[in-house]
């Protein structure tokens, strides 16, 4: 069977929505997403690296629309593994993990994995919104859109723009397995 | 650079010390060694599920002697990673996350991987206590004597007794890797 790595944030998670709203209640700034195109969140916003280590970031975030139909889809006919850089942010660690259990009850503990970086984690694909990830990745690379990746090497990733496009390549011819 | 994955608990983290501590507080029952030979922990004392999820098992674990500095060794010579089956009990990822950065101060938060299995994480050597983790592991095997563990098929396995031995089969012309 098949193993597919899937990322949280940007790709399960709704964290820029999350920036937004922690950043308005911090210095009543509104950042909207064609302000930050090619920048990571932490830095196209002010208070961003506050943020990401405040409780309830990631605990509250929204699911990205999709999210939960998708990964039940994929869970059923692949390995999955939800894959989190989280440890730069260990307060992170248990709220991300009770929030996978609120959404995606049908991931079991079992498959979730919680890292520093992602090199040591192997796998048929990996599902990502960062580079900085899928690059050290042997697999089949799919970069998730978010406006932070906006500028990153088309020629490298297949990209999808929402979890309807990345259920569909699923679907598709296109995609080739070894 | 080869690759090591190193376990925590056993291996790191005496945790045999804390289920007897936790158990004499608990019942009043002291079970030494020789009781619970061939008997995962949480099976061997009564309330072995409870301490595991109880405030403080895993912060306040001694480390096992010698384990510091042979860490530290191995962690100048190879890329060392710290893969431990956390996530079936998420207090205590936070938890583990500090007891390391306490202790082996010179791994960094990049080098931590808590999951759930460890069959999606690759490396050139593992070091566990656990056959269930070894056997699905592709690279040499060093099985870290636990009492749990006396029993475990000695043919699959290279065993160290301690920090020590383990260190000694390192250095010596025994370890051959691919």
């Amino acid at each position: 069977m098949k193993q597919i790595l899937v990322d949280m944030d940007g790709v399960l998670a709704d964290v820029y929505q999350q920036f937004q709203k922690f950043e308005k209640r911090e210095s009543g700034q509104e950042i909207p997403a064609d302000k930050i195109v090619g920048k990571l969140e932490e830095d196209a916003f002010p208070n961003g690296e506050k943020h990401v280590r405040s409780k309830g970031f990631f605990r509250e975030a929204p699911t990205i629309p999709g999210s939960i139909e998708g990964l039940e889809y994929l869970n059923n006919l692949y390995r999955v593994y939800i894959v989190s850089s989280a440890m730069k942010f260990p307060q992170s660690l248990q709220e991300k993990h009770d929030w996978l259990q609120e959404y995606y009850p049908f991931i079991s503990w079992k498959q979730m994995i919680f890292c520093g970086e992602k090199k040591a984690i192997e796998g048929d694909i990996m599902i990502d919104d960062h580079p900085k990830n899928l690059k050290f990745f042997d697999g089949k690379r799919i970069i998730f859109s978010q406006p932070h990746n906006a500028f990153a090497d088309a020629s490298s990733y297949k990209r999808v723009d929402n979890w309807d496009e990345l259920i569909g390549y699923f679907k598709s011819p296109e995609l080739q397995l070894k």
